[in-house]
């Protein structure tokens, strides 16, 4: 039975998206943080999926989801209730999204119970979502599970106390520049990564969009890199969960979370952030071959040697 | 006599700057392209100075360049004349700076004419001057010398056929992004970066201030690094030209320009940038050691292990 223990259990939303980029506009494609994270991780590692959609959510989804040997047993599907929906677009600056509609629809209700075999899982990843969801979250594992966090602005700005509360309990904290600024009021990233270990925490991974990651850890351990650059960049939406599914997938694969574990994944969290913002949603993870990551990594190398 | 033989001469402004950022305003600070390049190379190899100042130039100023072994035969001291002056400020971003007032003076009749040792240097940097200037300067150079050439965005949308001239005649052209893209029209820099080759340079190097650099070379070269974040910049005036100070005089001690040399020359480049922004002219590198740069060099590399 022990094949259907997840290696990681994620936690986050399932989405329909429509995106508008300077490349078009697609309707409600297949989306969401968990999504984005778990379809990268599955190149490495086991993942169960927590999430919650509408009955109006394509069993085609479903069946890619699993495809990719997801297991969604955790995925709830609720009968006459519609899936999350998020419009948005990236007209000006494609770093950065506005969101034009936001439908939780049954997100709004979404009350995350693990199903038994996930909670024996060794890995936990809390895909942005309410920090009171992601503590709900950690309540149902035991503590020997290894933990990493998300989040988005809207955390920091309404519920920074409980989100607080989620840093204090995670082992790994991963945000993006603007959210580190944020939280931490420090200008300079360096601070700011540093000031985030106060938490308590192995590591704070910053990343920076088309300028690559940094991650800080304690005793003064540092790593920073640049992207993959992509020449034609399609739909960055997802990029940053896409960059964790590859950051986390690797940790967990390996079983391992030392220096050297923690820079050969973000290597990979690179690589697979780059795959994912070379067409929408995640249709180019759809045809992502192993081969194909391991050659970007070679060059990934090449170009940082 | 072949000791006084520059190994690499550089072509530029000398100015006094007077500048504002968040750390403070200091007037008539020394500075200028061929300033912050010479002291910069000058801590790997003999550089070789070319410009022009008033004599109201501080004699404090030519014993600093002297003391940094920096021959100054080839900087023009007219009398009667008043140095070149910028004033700039970086207020609200540190990446651009805004200029204030531009006091060409003796600057406005420069018409740079290299002394005769000069011209037997095996390496010439042309640093942001007029294309018409830096055409000039090759002139008086053989063929065999190797050249690198900087500009900026003011000569692309003034005298672009000049310039064009210039990067058909040099080995390595250096920009920064904003140049890149406005020179080229692209807005990804990886197309920027390999149109730039169809002038049959060697290299394109892309600076990308606090996000890095980028090289692109002939046959599919290229490489690409962070910059070494730096937590308190007090003043970014003169960090592309103190990169490229690093870049060109790595290239011209080690006398060499393959793709090996490139790279370890890039990572001198934006380690010596980072030394630069760390006070106000380039006052860092005033105290600066070789067993500093070392340290930081072996840093820097742990940061992308």
């Amino acid at each position: 039975m022990s094949a259907q223990i997840p290696k990681i259990v994620v936690v986050g939303s399932v989405a329909l998206d429509t995106v508008t980029t300077p490349a078009g506009t697609r309707e409600e494609m297949l989306g969401g943080s968990a999504v984005h994270f778990a379809v990268s991780a599955s190149f490495q590692t086991r993942v169960g999926l927590v999430g919650i959609v509408g009955d109006d959510f394509a069993r085609e989804h479903v069946t890619f989801l699993t495809s990719r040997g997801i297991d969604v047993r955790g995925l709830e599907i609720v009968k006459g209730a519609k899936t999350f929906r998020w419009t948005g677009s990236y007209v000006k600056d494609l770093n950065a999204a506005e969101t034009h509609c936001t439908a939780l629809n049954v997100f709004a209700n979404f009350k995350p119970t693990l199903p038994p075999d996930y909670t024996r899982a060794p890995m936990l990843f809390l895909a942005n979502i309410a920090p009171a969801l992601q503590l709900h979250v950690i309540e149902q594992m035991p503590v020997s599970c290894y933990r990493i966090c998300d989040t988005m602005n809207l955390w920091i700005n309404q519920t920074r106390d409980e989100l607080a509360e989620v840093f204090r309990r995670v082992q790994i904290i991963i945000m993006n520049d603007g959210e580190a600024r944020l939280f931490t009021g420090e200008k300079s990233l360096i601070t700011a990564g540093r000031k985030m270990l106060a938490f308590g925490v192995d590591y704070c991974v910053i990343k920076k969009g088309e300028h690559g990651a940094m991650v800080f850890g304690q005793d003064g351990f540092f790593a920073a890199l640049p992207a993959y650059p992509v020449e034609q960049v399609v739909d960055p939406t997802g990029a940053g969960d896409t960059f964790a599914g590859g950051f986390a997938g690797y940790l967990s694969a390996c079983g391992a979370h030392d220096h050297a574990a923690v820079r050969a994944a973000l290597r990979r969290g690179i690589v697979m952030g780059s795959f994912n913002v070379a067409d929408f949603s995640c249709d180019r993870l759809r045809t992502l071959t192993t081969a194909e990551i391991e050659q970007r990594l070679a060059e990934f190398n090449a170009m940082i040697a």
